[in-house]
Formats: C-alpha cells, structure tokens, sequence
C-alpha cells in the first residue's frame, strides 16, 4: 500500500485545464464526437449517465429531507459549464438549508493532455519501454460530494467516484517505441466526517459499504476501508479527518465491466448509508459547546482539503473551476490556539 | 524575480524537527555552546536578543490597546518549550480580546541538519564544487507574528523575521571537492491585509516601510514591496492576499552588520505603522454584512496559508510544533459558494 500510494502521488497530471464557459442549461452530454450520440455503449459514455444519474439522485435525497424538515424552497442551485475543447461540468450547491448548512454534489468531464513526463509517471508500466514520448491525452469523468449538515451530530460525508483513461502516447519518435497501450481505471470512496462519534452510526454506515463491495469480491472491502484510513489522514496532526469508509484509485484488476458495475452499486448505496444517520441526527437538541467543537472539526477538515487532498490540491494547480472546487469546504471553521477539548 | 522566487521554493529543507519539550518557563536563551553565554555578540546571539525584545514590545502593545479599550485582563498566554538538540521556542497568543480576535507574537531558535541534496538545491553557489558531500548543519532564528483584530475596518497584520545560517557540509569525501564555506542570509518583511480598503491606512502603513527601508538602500523598498505583492498571491484565485508591505529572502548582498541593523529597523517600524490603524479603526461601528465580509476574506487568509505560506507549509512537513505553527489561522473563517461580492 506504501508503494502503492507513492505512485499516487506521482500520477498527478501537470495540466493547465482551459477556462470554463458558462451554460444556461447542462447540455445532454459532456462527451465529443461519435460518443456524444444518446445511444452510446461506451465506458465513458456509461459513466457519464451513471455520475449524472447519482448527483440528481442525491440531490433529490437531500432535497426531500429539506422539505420534510420545514425546509422547503430550500433547493440546489445549479451551475453549469462547457469547455472550449469539450468537457464541461455541472455543480449543484445548497446552502443555508434547515438540515444543511452546505451541500455540493458536482459531475465534471475533462478532456485534458498530460505532458509525456506526467504519463510516465502516472504508468511506469505502461510507459516503460517509451522513451520519447509527446504528450498524452487523457479522459476523465466523475461525481464528487461533500455535505455538511448543521446539526454537531449529524456527520459530514463525503464522495466520489471517478472513471480515467489515457490514450496511447503521440509522436513516439523513436522507431522502436512500442508504444503504450489505451489505461484505463475506477477511482473513489464514500467516507463519513463526524464531530462526534456515535457507534450506532457508523456501524450502519460501514455495514452498508460493506454490503456493496462484499457483491463484488471478498477483498474489497477490507483492502478498501483500508486504503480509506490511509488515505484521510492529517498527517502534520496524526488524526484520521474522519471515521473512515471505503476508498480506492487505480483500479482496473478486473473487467472494465465489472468496474462499472462496481462503482454503480458505490454510488448508489450513498443515500442508504447516509440519510437514515441524518434522519436520526437531524434534530438533536445541542449547546454552544457542541457547535464550538464542530467548528473546531471543520476546521480539520479545510487543513485536509488545502494541504492533502488530491483532488482539491490538483485542482488548484491545474485551473480547474475554483468555485466547484472549493466548495467542499464547510460553510464556517474555527481555529482556537491549543484547544484541549473535554473528554 | 522570478528565478529568485524559483530557487526559494528548492530551499526548503527536508528535515524532520525532534519534539519539543514544554518548559514552566523560556530559558535565558536558546542558543548552545559559547554562544549561550549572555555576553556573546556573535549574529546568532544578536539576532536571538532582537527577536525576543520584538516579541516583549509588540505584546506589550497589544496588551496596551486591550487594556485602553476596556479589555483589560485580556493578556498574552505564554508557551516556552525546547528541543532535546537545543534551540527551541516561545508562543505568544491573545484570543478573545476586545480588539484582537486573535493575535499570535511567536520566537523560535532551530538547530537543524538538512540533507546534502537539500543543502544543494538551497546554495547551488556554494554547493557547485561539492559533489559528495553528508549532511549540513543549519541554525534558524525567526519572529513570527499574525493578529487579526474583531473590527472588519481594521486590518490584519502579519510580519515575520528571521537569521538564516548553514555550516560548510560536513563529511566531504571527494579529496578534491574544495567544501563550501559558511553561508548565512536574513529573510523577512510587514504585511498588511484589509478587509475592506482604507486608502488613509494604507498610505501610511506603507510610509512607514519607506522609511524602514530608505535608511539602508534606496533600492531596499521598490524591490522589496514588488517582492511581497509577488509572494502573497493565492495563485488559484487570481488575487493578492493582502495590499503588500515589503517583503526579502536571501539577503546578504550586504554585510552582516548592515543587515542585522535592518531587520531591526524593520522589526522597530512594526508597532509605528500598525497600531495607529488599529487605535483608528477598533470601535468603527460595523454591520452583519461587515462581519460577513471579513469572514470570507479570512478564509482566503487561510488558503493562502495553508496552500502556499512557506513556513507553515515547510512547519507541516518537517514536524514543527503545530498549535505554534497554525496559530497564524484566524479564529473563524467562512467559505460561500460563488459569493458575489457587493461593490
């Protein structure tokens, strides 16, 4: 897992993405050419409706404990964007709800090129015998979430599964370049951020990704709660950001088919294992103290998001949209000098 | 500038800081061997009674505009603590002060060893000639201070100065290889971040480093000024942190005495330029939306620290003492999605 997570941190592609254009209404399909057809098979195509079809299942899940809750009128706001290359995404926030003080579930699509340096980095393997290189082109798609509710008790959760292929290197000027062949893989996660814990929910919210890696293959589960606890981790406070869940990058040891079908039955256990936890939470009487110390966790949370996060930190390297990008951030954070908290 | 900028960013060490070890109280000094002794007026004993004096003045200062402001009984908390090596630290920090939210005067004294590819990428110059070399002993001295004050007309400050010195290399094995002599530069500047733009304040803040500045080198403060815009920009953003001040790294274009005398200068010119704007602006009446204003602009403080800031970042990665190296935060800060700001 060492080595496995060091290649990770290798494989950020050092890419300048191109502005974004505002769209009035999300366009059918962020794909180009021929896979732009509704009728399209391809795993890209797949996985565009399936991060399409999540975020409006999402938000309407959270919607509809909005409304239950007295909060009605409180809707996500949407925002769209295209590129000029292709690519584009949509970023849907709610914030200021009764239950949800900031809510984002994002989809994006990017088309990109990968410097010849980044893609040997990114697939020692597959770059091995490709000494000159130009630069790769690349394809990647995916839904990224964080919620925060307002209620201390009710946790923070977070998202995202994402789907990348690389085409084969252009301009291989050495004759005997071998050439790298078409990569491909499944990335993601679902893991929960609370400020307090309580057992009964996070057995629950475990049980439920247990539940759906276990359909799939007996080691995923526990490689992947694994990888989580690795992965959430600040180092320069020696905490887990939060009580873990399931997370995974690279993934492509078994069929593509099977992948997708994998990273589908991810998302879709997203509503089940978390709004029973905000039903149950949502109205729980709480203190000044109780919110001083979610504030206190929050600001946890902005120290992981800045300094660790892959996808944040690659993000604001790379141009990509900073409003959807930051928007995983808490709405409000505190940092108290050497707090101590009480037991 | 650029190149200058480029090899600042190779000049951190990668070295990993043993634990502190609190103290009931600072020691007399920080310093090790002769240089203990309180007669020693080597630059490191010098530039140790400097930092220390700024941390007593700029305390008292602050402790003094609380105590005009009926917020007496407000003072600075201390924490001294020491490394088993030597050196060592002392935090100062006010929270919940009726004029400052939170304002942190901290000194530290680090005895370190970098590596030699890290002593080679922080002096090329000097480590041109020297192909193998072991590790390089370090001395670092440093004020560090940033106060956020509760008005949202008055602005935040942050200054920061510090002695920078590194042995010859030791363990040279190469016969031929001729060492590389001692190296030592100073580093530093005053800055200032608004929330809302004060033309009168700014004019002054910035007199006051003119005349800092116009004492030594008549070039000290147009490179110096352009210097701190360029550094304090949150890339991501497209913005300044804050309206400037000046800003230097490296400096030993001038001999030692000179430099030290300026750093002191500097140093001097913090209270001048600084607590006039506060006695202005502390009881200026303000509105939720000030309030709110100041919130978001405190999370782009954070950003910027977090994501860029040189110290706290090098502070992460090798181990510093975190409640001292994180206290610059404020004590809250906001993040809304897309925030439009009013004119």
């Amino acid at each position: 897992l060492a080595l496995k997570s060091r290649s990770h941190t290798a494989r950020r592609p050092q890419v300048d993405m191109e502005r974004e254009t505002p769209e009035a209404a999300p366009p059918p399909t962020f794909l180009r050419g021929e896979e732009a057809s509704s009728g399209s098979s391809s795993a890209r195509a797949r996985f565009e409706r399936l991060i399409r079809r999540v975020q409006a299942e999402v938000c309407a899940a959270l919607e509809a404990v909005e409304e239950g809750s007295g909060g009605g009128g409180v809707v996500f706001r949407e925002d769209a964007w295209t590129r000029p290359g292709g690519g584009g995404g949509i970023s849907r926030v709610l914030q200021g709800g009764h239950v949800f003080e900031k809510a984002a579930v994002n989809v994006s699509v990017v088309y990109g090129v990968m410097p010849p340096d980044a893609y040997r980095a990114a697939r020692p393997d597959a770059a091995a015998g490709v000494e000159k290189a130009g630069p790769v082109p690349f394809f990647a798609a995916g839904v990224s979430s964080v919620i925060h509710p307002n209620n201390p008790f009710a946790p923070t959760l977070h998202f995202n599964y994402r789907y990348f292929e690389t085409e084969a290197p252009q301009e291989i000027t050495a004759a005997d370049a071998p050439g790298a062949p078409r990569q491909w893989w499944f990335g993601g996660g679902t893991d929960l951020t609370p400020s307090y814990i309580i057992e009964e929910d996070i057995k629950h919210f475990h049980s439920v990704q247990k539940q759906a890696c276990d359909k799939f293959d007996p080691t995923f589960y526990p490689r992947f709660k694994k990888w989580c606890d690795d992965y959430f981790h600040i180092k320069h406070r020696g905490e887990r950001r939060g009580v873990g869940g399931i997370f995974f990058d690279d993934l492509n040891d078994h069929d593509q088919e099977t992948l997708l079908d994998f990273a589908t039955e991810c998302a879709a256990s997203v509503i089940p294992a978390y709004i029973p936890i905000i039903e149950r939470r949502k109205d729980t009487p709480f203190t000044e103290d109780h919110r001083a110390w979610q504030q206190l966790r929050r600001g946890r949370y902005v120290e992981f998001n800045l300094v660790y996060d892959r996808g944040t930190t690659f993000g604001l390297k790379t141009g990509g949209r900073i409003e959807s990008i930051l928007v995983s951030l808490p709405l409000t954070a505190r940092w108290e000098y050497d707090h101590k908290p009480q037991e």
